[in-house]
């Protein structure tokens, strides 16, 4: 990662600002025992990134939301591939229960269901419970009979921006995602699934980019 | 939220090495018809900031990664009160069904248990799932039997950074904590349910910091 290169005096000017602030140009040429001329580069470069904010007739004080549109860059640029993890799929004539017991050997909360290889569904925590409320005999009923059938699966694609995935997840409110690959064959569209973006996911990404490098 | 205050020329350069990196300053100068001194400051703004990259011998190229720190600090300074949302409570002699139907009503994935006025456990999807699949009647156990007990909740603060939230779901492996307040009663610590913080809440956060101001 890219660290922002601050000089010495930027990084002491700084800090004399968080523990000051609101403090004035004169002030702080004072501390630094330099004109205030010899901050204005320096000054102007930290407004400039948004470290410091000016307040007119007030003085300088420290920004808690510098370069917001550098974040907005930074995020936007994360890809699905660089998140996503290792899908958990069955057949869709997988009893109920079975695919239950798959859930809970795989710790995830949502199973992708295929069909010769291509993706025909989800299911998801919430379906599988829903069932056992309604008292179904879930060691009869195949999973195909309770998922979310295509094409009302929400999905991405390898190169799609995280973003774009934690957008779709939030909009469609499912926990997780299947990330897949689209296969022509005898002109019709067919989808590989392989990954899946989830919540999980995002969280993990969240932590890493507020880790100390 | 504050914006790098970029001036026309500095979007210009950052607009042609986008397009032409990497570019070398001389080139630079010539597209926009300036001398390459009086591109240095610019560039050095760019640099610094790390919106641009020089590469010796090379050029300016444009950097996808800037100003790490920066977005550290950002992340780093939210707090869990900037994104917690309601928490739905039930008390402990609640049935199961009536549990999971409060949980479908809600649509949310985790109920937290309370006795008295303070928080006293916790219940998931999962755990609602291990119990249907067990056959157990949930028309007649009550959900304190199930729940997960303090003090094996994971918790935090309104003050506490969501950053800390995250890593705390991620390292307990659990969808939702509570958000406390602690209550001093007859030399004894209580906690008061107000808030949670689930990976929803972070995945919201994730496409809030990545919108387009």
């Amino acid at each position: 990662m890219n660290q922002i290169k601050l000089s010495i005096r930027q990084e002491e000017i700084i800090k004399l600002v968080k523990q000051n602030g609101p403090i004035t140009s004169e002030a702080l040429a004072q501390k630094l025992k330099v004109t205030r001329a010899a901050l204005r580069p320096d000054l102007a470069i930290l407004t400039m990134t948004g470290i410091l904010e000016a307040r007119p007739k007030v003085g300088y004080i420290y920004s808690k939301k510098p370069t917001y549109s550098l974040i907005y860059d930074y995020i936007r640029n994360i890809k699905v591939i660089d998140v996503m993890s290792e899908p958990v799929i069955v057949n869709e004539n997988t009893l109920v229960y079975d695919a239950i017991v798959h859930l809970f050997l795989n710790d995830v909360g949502t199973l992708f269901i295929q069909n010769n290889g291509y993706l025909v569904g989800a299911v998801s925590r919430k379906d599988f419970l829903k069932i056992a409320m309604g008292g179904t005999d879930m060691h009869k009923v195949p999973v195909g009979v309770i998922m979310t059938r295509m094409p009302n699966i929400v999905f991405v694609e390898k190169e799609d921006a995280v973003y774009l995935a934690a957008q779709r997840i939030m909009e469609h409110e499912v926990d997780s995602l299947p990330v897949i690959e689209r296969v022509f064959e005898n002109s019709k569209e067919n989808f590989k699934i392989v990954g899946k973006v989830s919540k999980t996911n995002i969280t993990r990404l969240f932590v890493k980019l507020g880790e100390n490098n």
